[in-house]
């Protein structure tokens, strides 16, 4: 039985579709029990897996990250974050404010000795159907190349572990393929990575960003999380065209719904929704951040990925392989 | 009559593709000259409007920047950017190395009094048809404030001059909307911004990439990089995907065909080729770097971006402008 902690009053649908989602949780997954940290009112269901907590405060999607972190102790997001740090649950599941859910993982359950800075990290849909994990998606705004190796090594890891590829390719997001390209921490990461044992692809273009031609892309948080809401407002501006065109008029509307079920594969495909939340890789503790516009079914798979990040013991392996290396 | 020089060796599809671009140019604007910069056997047209001078280098796209903009004083790039030097061509279009065009610029026409760097400078398509200018796109890896101030109020100038929107607004990327947000360059770039005069709209954040909700996107030159790239490959990606959809069986082929002017006016839409060349801002002559890949079309677009850049006396307005506040 995994127990996870959901923070209920984070993200932009919260309550509301936080309880929905922790509802249709409990039902899909039966070894899946939840500890659910909210405001009175914010949860009424009745269910034997779900234990409603009831806190005084939350974090606001604008408020200061450390600052409301070491203020706001009664919250959702830091109660919910204690119960990992005290034992209670194996992993916490929010779609709050992401640098809070950073600072309360940083002060409640750690960094894993070692790791300079944790990272948040994504599965990215590929045209390949396999998927890329990309990181940092925005847990640092400026990083070092040493926080760049560690990310590679921390996604290597994870890679093997949770999706069973062995040895997977490493990319190094830069603004040119030739070694002699880059920034001074593009460049510097280069010959960190070229060195490290891993198995590093070189310098990668995001030009293949959706392809899949390697397992992993690194990256700083800045670069990351522009690239991320690059992807995210490329695809929903040109799938909003393509909506368009097929609504344009009735020989269209027509043609349309003979694709109709295509073209749902192609949407469900780069739904952020199908790809869980994001692991905080480098905490001791399994956090997972779920999207700030989750609703039921983004929770559903949050809580899934929660699951599947304890039972796998990732975060043991990446202490044993990663923080004896630093020792 | 204007007059631009156009480097027949660089670029992907070099020299037969320029080749085909220029006389198509000739074709299409009966007020234009071109002075076409090649190696033996890389022009064999004949027209009264065209001029071909042989040269007896090339600059590779793997050529290092500096070094053989340096060496190679007798390739096509350097000849034509001294032509404009020289004052003997209006513009110069190259699809080359783009490193190279920008040493070949910087040494050749040299930066205008004030700027402290160009910018490499992109019209984005954006779905509301009017269009984003986006800089740099990789002039520069590495920026400080003061450029992305400069390319703010270079790209205005722009932006009143060539496209006639006054006092267009300027948004800057960033990992986030809030003014707390970002790295130490986005964020000493603000407060720059906040005071400098222009129609400031604040932080920018790339979900919003191709709706166009702003005239002008600041951004250093690996971000702008980065950017462009994740767009064109997501959008590759994405209408690769349609296609897929609409030949997968007779129906949707069928289906497919009733709405294929309306897919291939989205295609047209995202289609690089469409936008010109990206002028490289802050020089004193008109540099316009065509896309890599640049067929034909894209070459005669290229040479429209470069004569209308020419006779709208941009560069002089830039100087008056900024040079000024600067001194």
């Amino acid at each position: 039985m995994a127990k996870i902690a959901v923070d209920l009053m984070g993200g932009d649908n919260a309550p509301k579709a936080i309880e929905e989602g922790i509802l249709q949780a409990v039902d899909t997954f039966e070894d899946v029990e939840i500890l659910a940290y909210g405001m009175a009112g914010s949860y009424s269901g009745n269910h034997p897996r779900v234990t409603f907590i009831e806190v005084t405060e939350k974090i606001e999607s604008d408020d200061d990250p450390v600052k409301s972190v070491r203020r706001k102790k009664d919250s959702s997001l830091v109660r919910a974050v204690k119960a990992v740090a005290d034992g209670e649950a194996e992993a916490i599941v929010s779609a709050g404010n992401t640098g809070a859910i950073m600072s309360a993982g940083l002060f409640g359950v750690k960094r894993i000795k070692g790791i300079e800075r944790p990272a948040i990290t994504t599965m990215l849909p590929t045209t390949s159907g396999k998927g890329m994990l990309m990181l940092d998606m925005g847990a640092n705004s400026e990083n070092k190349p040493n926080h760049l190796l560690q990310f590679a090594q921390m996604a290597s890891v994870y890679m093997e572990n949770i999706e069973g590829r062995k040895n997977p390719s490493i990319g190094l997001i830069n603004n040119g393929s030739e070694e002699i390209k880059g920034t001074e921490l593009t460049k510097e990461t280069y010959q960190l990575l070229k060195h490290s044992g891993l198995n590093f692809a070189g310098f990668f273009e995001t030009r293949d960003i959706l392809t899949g031609d390697v397992d992993i892309a690194v990256t700083d948080g800045f670069t990351g999380n522009v690239v991320l809401k690059t992807i995210e407002g490329t695809s929903s501006s040109l799938l909003g065209e393509v909506k368009k065109i097929m609504l344009k008029n009735p020989v269209n509307k027509l043609a349309a719904l003979a694709m109709k079920n295509d073209f749902q594969e192609l949407k469900n495909m780069l739904d952020y929704r199908q790809f869980g939340g994001a692991p905080l890789m480098g905490l001791q503790g399994n956090v997972i951040k779920a999207h700030g516009s989750s609703d039921a079914t983004a929770i559903v798979n949050a809580v899934k990925q929660a699951k599947i990040m304890a039972e796998s013991g990732t975060i043991d392996k990446i202490k044993d392989l990663i923080g004896e290396q630093n020792d």
